[in-house]
């Protein structure tokens, strides 16, 4: 399945919003989980489907419903009926290939994000997405399988510290998008650990393995730089929204995710930066080790093949070769091999090849 | 014919808007097809010229007015007089080189598209022009030639399902709009599995084919790039423009559409810095290969020469060469020949050539 | 002459605007000639200087005083007094370096474009300097040279034809303009055919030459880029001027043109990063041509180097060699060779050198 | 521990603001130095922990409290309660990953930055987090470990010269921030310094060694515009900001670091072309020595392979060879030997190998 | 000293402003030369030091100060006190490392620049600092050393020419603006000749000197691009100051320097985009050169070294050799030799290496 760009599945020319074809509509049912609390409670609710969800809803406390799974379109679409949820949301709730985005309802405002991990093994990211819709007094949280980023906050919701429990549900939602967030800061912090300890080797003993290597973690990073790039526009828009379930105090919160956003996406160019560095001196050592190479084979060549030239010529079988004949012959042929090396060596050593 | 650049026919100098010179007004006569339709009735027509198409139209029906190629200048100049059309949109209509735009017009507003299409057996794109003049009650819809995206529009209509019937002439443009859009998204999606199955490839066992083909997709994700780019600001354009003939509710629709062409211009970008890195990749691979070669002659060049020489020395007919009276010179030298075989090869693992 | 950067005449430290020192006073006289049109009649007069050209100027008619030749400056610093420009218009008149640019007067507004040419011969563009001074009813045209565009917009005022003798001197100087971008999508056009012919070429045969066509074509599109990148500023800010010369409707035919600008300039750099990939495919291609000549060479020469050593071992003229006296020596040592090229060339194709 | 990218300690998921675990609770007590000082007194108190340092803060004098330390986060906490900071301020405190920001509060502001130093030994940054956050008559600096821009200001603050005793908080930040810019002036002037010595050994005579000095300057090029980026936005926020505690007559005096630090950006920049230029010259020069070696090697082995060959002919032991019996045999051999010979060296001129 | 990256002599720590020290106030003491100007008459006074100048300032005539020399802080401290100016602008007089900019306080606007000039010998820009400040009938004009902008402007005031003597300090900083910009165009025509005139060398014969031509030329270029780049943001600034002595008359002036300022800058944008093309081109020339240097090589060796190992062979001196019997054997293998040789011959063309 292509990683840098998966199309949804909606056929060309249909019509927009969510589809409820047959197929979509007989896929697994979600899990559904409901948690309702406030500041002294916190029930949790294993329900079969989304219908009874409505009527756990209380006045004064915050409900969290968290679906996993995305196959069953007819499950979202009665969802969509129960909670008033525009089309178009569900259409890219149940769109595992949707980019981050922001978007205000009246009644509510959509966040879609991707939540990442690293494997340091085959040196992949791989991504899950992950949906928020917050109303008045809820939160809905798509998934499409187990997400460690709900866990910890369900975590931080069970044991009641801080304002999780009573700032509402415009903090859950923070609260969320904080965790994938920091997943990110978690992938990128690998990356750059690899990045660079490859360099490190790189310096100390260059060999060819280097530059898969090279080629890989950019690939990564670019990756990754695809799919965080448009959660700064995505939180921007929340911020700028002016939406009435996101609180002022709530806002303070969201500045300082954009604050990791920007400071990831600062890292990211750096190690575009260094990769491309690295990708340069690889070239030019492969460049000096190259010219060593060749050095070595052209002083050898150019100095032994002019002697051979000779050693040959006075192996030839011509009756009358008068300086076969002579006494010293011999010696002073070898004299004059000397000779010439010497001269080659001393003219190579003054170029500076050795 | 240049893909990159396509200069309309319009000479330099001449009058704007539509030139009906006599070539031009002799060409091929486009087929007209009006579709009228309300929430409970569609009728189609097909006419044998465009001069009948404003009678059909009712006050309270949507018309729909198919107009397939744009050769015959005559007939859009007598289009132009019948539904009030700017000169200029009518130079724009016939003009297949024209790039995407939005503008806005008292009584309408225009919009030019690409629609594209990938073909797998030459790995190119093509594509096709496609105008639509949004009025009150009235879509104009203009091909060079037959298109797929018509074809899946019209299939929603006669269907029935959904609000296309009921929303007006703004929804039936939009959903023209998302139906070249959604096909964008396909041509990308082939072009992002070839880019990455090539990768795959490469990682795999590099091979000299797969520089063609990199530089060709390459090539294609610039042609695409350059067609779609202006979809972007005529989108934007179109959601400013404040027309009257762009509802609110159609509005938040192509909101959507800008999301899709943010996403793919993103994995655009991608595609580029990933094929920039395969390309790397492959230059450096070649590099390697050849340090790998010139060490293996180096290596076997640099061993047997200077041995070579040796022989070719005990191989002169020199009278008087007293090593070779001896007993044992033969065997003396092939000692010497094995202890400067062996020096070499230690000096070339030392030095980690092999 | 430097093509890419040319210097005005201006010394630095002197007076701005026209400079009237006696070596440029005493230039050509500049040919003047003037056409008077209105909707039914049109008049050319010849004249021998701008002197008369004020008089014959008639109040309900536009007035085209069309200049060519800038090297007599005092006939251009007279022409200011006569029709009340400023001294630094006069300046960019008579500067045949200067980039393009509006500029918005009290009684007039300005423009100067380049209009360039491609000559396909020697690969290069050339340009002729244009411009446009637009006042109430009076158009003042100065050329360096006579211009295709001139002869173009007059022939089209000859005809009479279309709106172009009645919508007044804005009209015409749009009319101008729109010739000149459109002889800039002519040379575009040329130079994207020469890019893709050139590529069409490398993909099937490649050969030495085309790194020069590509560094030519190359350098072609840098400064086609550079002469015409500045004209979008100054058609926008001739748009967005509010001068009282630039009407209503001819704003509309001024994004028309903005338009070709956007398209042109797409296509340059589309253009561009073609080029680059092509050089990119070149150098790619020389590597991989290196690899299959060099491979040759060592496996030629690592078969045979040691082979012929021991042919020259066993050429060797030392008294008791046991091998030489043996009956099969000499079919023993052909089998071993033979052995051991077979060997060799088992090792390469394994390596898949070949 | 990686440079390029340091996640800060907060666990995915976890609350917003400072997390006071049992591990960073016990953690060594930060190290806390009071100064009171206005225009005639200057007092400075050493206090074992921050809980005495409210009692010290009086009216109509300014308090500079000095944190050397971040390891104990309970202390932190405390120091949050005392002043009234804000839970993410205290986290941003005690990360000192955190990148330069600027953020506005209700009753301070807050400012951190990375004071950097270049050792010149091993050519790598190092740097030390800087936090100050400024109150009504009250400046609070926390630091990492001792650095050297307090050092200064201290000193500037006991001297009593110039306004820094009477112009209040903003000043003694300004100071602070001013002397953390100016050490950055001084690590870009070391690395600028390398760069251009580097260039000028590299021009002078070029050797494998400047590849690895190009690389390490270039990595912290891209080290140091990493860390000194986002400082020009935290001036720029601090500059607009309109907080009460920015004083008219300071904020002329920040436009002066602001010029600066684009001062520096500009540097940065133009270091990196010229490390690219660098670079491609070094690449460049690798291959013009290539193409020297080959160039020996090939006219060497094209004059003497013919001429070694034409011996070996003549060495056969052929019966039957009638050249050898001819008595000139020999010296028309030798003749013919110098006319190739000769006539390869003037090939080889002619094409311009040597 | 490093030209790309020069620091002030501020220490860091140090307060803002004017530092004197002991060693900078007893540098030597600037020259100090006053004009006083008005329509009719000029007036030049050489003084010994600033103290005498503010008696010379009358009320309807203008005054220039011109100051050379900055090595004396304690005059400058001096001229700040007589004439009002800020600390923060003595610093930046002083400087001789400051970049570009504009700066506007209450009683005057102060603009520093960098007057350029280009070595044509040993391929180098040089700098020279001028700063100029303008006050209500007074402009401050300090450089470093005599520089020709001055002297241009200085001569034209002599003649009286145009309106600079009626026109008020502020049009007297636009003439010396003017001259300094007007000089950095002839700087950037220089380098264009220079790189235009390299280009040409190089299509026609190309030689490794080409390599540091390029080098330095790019060199020179990022240079030149730094150090004007500001210039931009300065006269932006000024334009846009509404400072009281920036007349709305000499803002038209200004517009004029800036365009000329942009003209230059999109010069070096093509320049650098030139000389980028010119290295690929010399980089892929050198690849040519390389493959046409090994394909000679190789052709040359794998036709001979088969041909000799051959001639070796029957250079052998076994006992029992038959074909050295036969009658025909020499002439044979001849023939052999003559086959071999010409398949290889063959073979090559059709590879197309000659």
């Amino acid at each position: 399945m292509p990683r840098f760009f998966r199309k949804s599945e909606k056929k060309a020319g249909s019509s927009p919003g969510l589809q409820i074809d047959v197929q979509a509509a007989s896929g697994t049912e979600p899990e559904i989980c409901v948690l309702i609390y406030s500041k002294d409670s916190l029930e949790t609710y294993h329900l079969p489907n989304i219908d009874a969800a409505p009527s756990l809803i209380q006045k004064n406390k915050t409900a969290w419903i968290q679906v996993t799974g995305i196959q069953n379109h007819f499950a979202f679409s009665r969802m969509g009926q129960l909670f008033n949820i525009h089309t178009l949301t569900l259409e890219d709730m149940v769109n595992p290939a949707h980019p981050p985005k922001f978007e205000d309802f009246d009644t509510y405002y959509y966040v879609t994000l991707k939540q990442l991990a690293f494997d340091p093994g085959n040196h992949e990211i791989s991504e899950t997405q992950v949906s928020i819709a917050v109303m008045e007094n809820l939160v809905i949280f798509v998934q499409d399988k187990p997400s460690p980023c709900l866990k910890a906050v369900e975590k931080r919701l069970q044991s009641g510290r801080g304002n999780i429990r009573t700032a509402g549900p415009g903090y859950l939602a923070y609260a969320l998008i904080d965790a994938v967030v920091d997943h990110s800061l978690d992938v990128i912090g690998q990356i750059a650990s690899a990045v660079e300890s490859v360099e490190r080797d790189m310096l100390e003993d260059l060999n060819p393995g280097h530059l898969e290597q090279i080629h890989r973690l950019k690939r990564e990073v670019i990756f990754f730089n695809k799919q965080l790039r448009p959660v700064r526009g995505a939180i921007l828009s929340l911020i700028k929204s002016e939406s009435p379930f996101v609180s002022d105090t709530v806002i303070r919160f969201y500045a300082d995710i954009l604050d990791h956003v920007n400071h990831i996406l600062d890292a990211v160019t750096s190690l575009q930066e260094l990769l491309s560095s690295m990708l340069d001196f690889y070239m030019s050592s492969q460049g000096n080790r190259m010219n060593e190479v060749m050095a070595t084979l052209t002083i050898i060549s150019t100095i032994f093949i002019p002697l051979s030239f000779l050693a040959g010529l006075y192996g030839m079988n011509f009756k009358f070769m008068p300086e076969l004949e002579w006494q010293w012959g011999y010696f002073v042929l070898l004299g004059g091999m000397a000779v010439i090396g010497s001269a080659m060596v001393v003219f190579f050593k003054k170029k500076g090849w050795f």
